[in-house]
């Protein structure tokens, strides 16, 4: 099912300020969310209205939180976040560092005590609007279990790169475990064994069984999902493992907060870390050239010899731009479950549906 | 079989004067090839000096070559380096990232048409030395097929991070393919089938047969290795290979150099380029704050919850630097090939030999 882009965006925008955001506030939020529907991440938009709602009535976000910076030089800054909604952090520190990009060629803002952001590819992409190269990275509650593991230490724990290209901005997002959470739900939810590779259970023991690796990971009770490259060294998961950790560090270590591991212990708390960065690409030489022949090197990568049966290979960024310029102005999709929730919360906070 | 590290060491340092590097210079190529054999990465060590000698007599490596700055701003440089050997180059490149780390907080630097320069942690290394955090990038020749690809695009173009803790520092050095070709050439060696999901063959289509993989990559006739993920994107292989773009985006593009698509195309010419940044961790607060609680997470890690069967949990750095330890005034490692090639490479140099 579809709903229309600007109305559902106008829906959102009601629902937060029914919460007590302002109208401003409600417009970066909403604007944050819609964009993870253009770009085709559902699991990061309108779908996660439900559990917005549920961070904000149980305290986890304040909604009057004013976020202060707590150090602070030319090239850098660390935001004490103070529960606010990790859109508007997120926006505030990304802003911020494209701010110190413009005055000092490079800025680097971390930020903790936040909350959920949304996708870490909107504020890469706020940094490349800018013609500057931008990079995001989010911890996020531990769901990742380190190589030769049994418990989960690091978040899904994102990166996020985007740099300026024709016709289309090359522009990374992708979390560092093999496949996020919600790729588990789905395996429950069509009550299909897991790929191999992929989970592990409470003892550290390869899974395929999604329901239990999940009930396990809502219950704190051991085991998780594989970093990037799968268990054990084979196919590389200690690579993928050491990437959770840097996002961790760069998130959460140099902000003084919470590492993944801590992240969400309390009912009223997240505590989740960010890491934002822009910077000029002019300081290694001519932009324009730059841009040239990044453009020219994307094309080459999306020219070249296709497998079997495959017609395409993409370049990163190119898909959500894409799929961006197609419904911004037309629609996105919902599904029964997401719709219905959206229904409820209208009647919840006392706002018109979508009509 | 092993060998004395001082004499292996004082080996590689006549040798390469003898090519006619200056004793200086000797120090620092040999440095940088023993400190892999400490850390008990062999592939990149005294194992590679045959390798060394065929690019310095082919003219791949210019003995002589002035490497020059060709842009330069207060956090930033890119480096033409005109051929050099990529030890002096790096060593160079990371000496300038930390000088302007050091004066503003911040410093990266890009190099051009460099060579092969060891292990991409060694520069890492030099920058935690100093108390600053460290990234270090590099190309190579293609090697890992993009997603739906069948031809080799990016390099093993590995990603180096380090940063100060205790009681080993954090230092991550992964090649951003499932596996290094080194590992390939282990298979066919021991004429065993490669595991599933790492290699391709010249259509594109998985091949577990390792000596017609690394028979097409030598003579560019398509397939190769498959990104960090594996194949497709049912393990995330769509990561990895965004992860290769971005070293080569890093490396190439803001160098202004050769992407891994064509790098060592010709006999005389690799065209290797490289990414160097050091920064000052104390722009986001207290330095001794930061490392202890990265000491601490650290050890956290490494006490959390090991799999049935596993006894340890390693955090990037703590192998390699205990190894260091042990090998620095004791004895490496060298397979009987390698030290036959030593010999032989002493007699036609006219240098005395490990005795």
């Amino acid at each position: 099912m579809f709903i229309d882009t600007k109305k559902a965006r106008e829906f959102c925008q009601r629902l937060f300020q029914a919460y007590g955001f302002s109208e401003e506030e409600s417009v970066i939020i909403s604007d944050v969310l819609i964009r993870a529907d253009l770009y085709g991440i559902e699991s990061h938009g309108i779908h996660r209205l439900i559990r917005y709602n549920d961070e904000i009535t149980s305290g986890q976000v304040e909604i009057n939180a004013k976020p202060e910076i707590v150090h602070e030089t030319p090239v850098s800054a660390c935001i004490e976040a103070n529960k606010a909604m990790g859109q508007l952090t997120g926006v505030q520190a990304m802003k911020l560092a494209i701010q110190k990009a413009k005055a000092a060629s490079c800025g680097m803002v971390t930020v903790r005590n936040s909350n959920h952001y949304g996708i870490a590819g909107y504020y890469t992409e706020m940094a490349a609007m800018e013609d500057l190269a931008g990079v995001c990275m989010t911890n996020t509650e531990a769901i990742c279990v380190p190589t030769f593991g049994a418990q989960a230490m690091t978040g899904t724990n994102a990166i996020a790169f985007a740099m300026p290209a024709e016709p289309y901005n090359f522009s990374y997002d992708a979390s560092t475990t093999i496949v996020p959470r919600g790729k588990l739900e789905v395996y429950r939810k069509n009550e299909m064994p897991l790929p191999d590779n992929w989970a592990l259970d409470q003892n550290g023991k390869p899974s395929n069984d999604a329901a239990l690796v999940i009930d396990n990971i809502i219950a704190k009770a051991g085991g998780g999902i594989a970093p990037l490259g799968g268990l054990g060294t084979l196919h590389g998961g200690h690579k993928g493992y050491g990437l959770s950790v840097i996002v961790d560090i760069f998130c959460a270590i140099f902000s003084g907060g919470l590492t993944s591991n801590y992240v969400n212990r309390k009912p009223d708390h997240t505590g989740i870390c960010h890491y934002f960065m822009a910077f000029d690409y002019g300081i290694f030489g001519d932009k324009k050239n730059i841009k040239a022949i990044l453009s020219k090197f994307l094309q080459e990568l999306r020219d070249s010899k296709k497998a079997e049966g495959q017609s395409r290979i993409y370049t990163h960024g190119e898909m959500s731009s894409q799929m961006k310029s197609e419904r911004e102005n037309g629609q996105i999709p919902v599904n029964e479950k997401t719709f219905n929730e959206m229904r409820l919360l209208a009647e919840k906070m006392g706002v018109s549906f979508i009509v």
